[in-house]
């Protein structure tokens, strides 16, 4: 199709498909003259993908095109690439120098040999979770990170199972993309849900003893 | 101890903690004359908890406010009420009076009852889980839930055993608090990089088919 009949069937105005095309975010069409191209269903997929992105899970147009950029230029692992690439929130400074640091870095590497699973520390998402993973040491030294690599193991054989022959690749980066930043606030609530629904259950007084009032002889009323 | 001796141990400027009990992040201290009261470790504890939750997890001290005065309003379920008022990012805008939002809230409360969780609709974390789902069915119509919900009640049970008898409410309140906010950036990184490295074995060519020039014959260059 050409380039107006994909704006219109994208419900995506033509300059937009332009900059989207300038920033990366959408490979040109085929050239068929000199001023024309040809667009095909998956510059319509990619087009949905990138809307979905923007308004269903709130990524800048410049997070969006680092993700899709990333996946267009990995054609091998383009999957990883993307995901990796998504936009995170900053979490707190720390000096990536510091011994506490390292120290988390040496468990984040032990714990991707222990599980097996295909990650370096070039990727981002290794170096959130040291970072992560050097402010939770602050305040729990000892409590074991063993059983949250099971239960993302657990999630991600059942999110990302092997695909079919005939899911084409956008279909697969759509589901990766968003079925990674989509479900992140649906999973951070759940787990708040069963703290709320478990702690409930657990008895233990008062958060903090309220101050007491200066002694008085406190006597019973009589009957 | 004085007010003078519990800003010196707690390195907090006393101006400072005169303001978290006009806030209501720390509660007064035991008065024992006119112009004198005395504080305890609870008083400690709960400034090392502010501390940890402003500089590690990032709250501010608006939010942080919010969640200790909902712990110290609900001494029956304190920590249940805390986690449930802990600071969460905004998320897209959606009619919670759309039938979109009814369904997912049906969903959720479905789930609730399935699972057996002590949580009604009131709460603040129901309230999120059925808005990124809302979010989540406009591009997963049909993708099941009940895996996530595994997956947290999975770590609930780890990360909230019943507590021993020896164990403090300000201790309980610190350890669901802050394992709640500084868990959560590191679960997500977890997640992201189980889906790399899963996504990194499936092999499945581009992500999307490059733009491809106009034909002409190429020769290899002869040697």
């Amino acid at each position: 199709m050409r380039v107006s009949e994909l704006s219109e069937r994208a419900g995506v105005p033509l300059p937009t498909i332009k900059f989207y095309i300038r920033e990366g975010l959408l490979p040109g069409g085929t050239p068929t003259g000199r001023n024309q191209a040809e667009y095909g269903d998956e510059h319509l997929e990619r087009l949905a993908l990138i809307r979905a992105l923007r308004d269903d899970a709130g990524l800048s147009v410049a997070a969006i095109a680092r993700a899709l950029r990333a996946a267009d230029a990995n054609k091998e692992a383009f999957i990883g690439a993307a995901i990796d690439a998504i936009e995170r929130p900053a979490g707190p400074r720390i000096d990536e120098r510091s011994s506490a640091f390292r120290q988390a870095k040496a468990e984040v590497l032990a714990l991707i040999e222990r599980r097996g699973w295909a990650l370096s520390e070039a990727d981002l998402s290794v170096r959130d979770a040291t970072r992560a993973l050097t402010v939770i040491r602050r305040s729990f030294p000892d409590v074991p990170i063993e059983i949250y690599a099971e239960a993302v193991d657990l999630l991600a054989r059942y999110e990302l199972p092997q695909p079919s022959k005939a899911e084409t690749p956008s279909a697969l980066l759509r589901y990766a993309l968003l079925g990674t930043v989509l479900v992140e606030p649906f999973l951070l609530a759940l787990r708040r849900m069963a703290h709320g629904s478990r702690s409930r259950r657990i008895k233990c007084g008062a958060a903090i003893e309220p101050a007491k009032r200066p002694t008085r002889s406190v006597r019973k009323p009589r009957r």
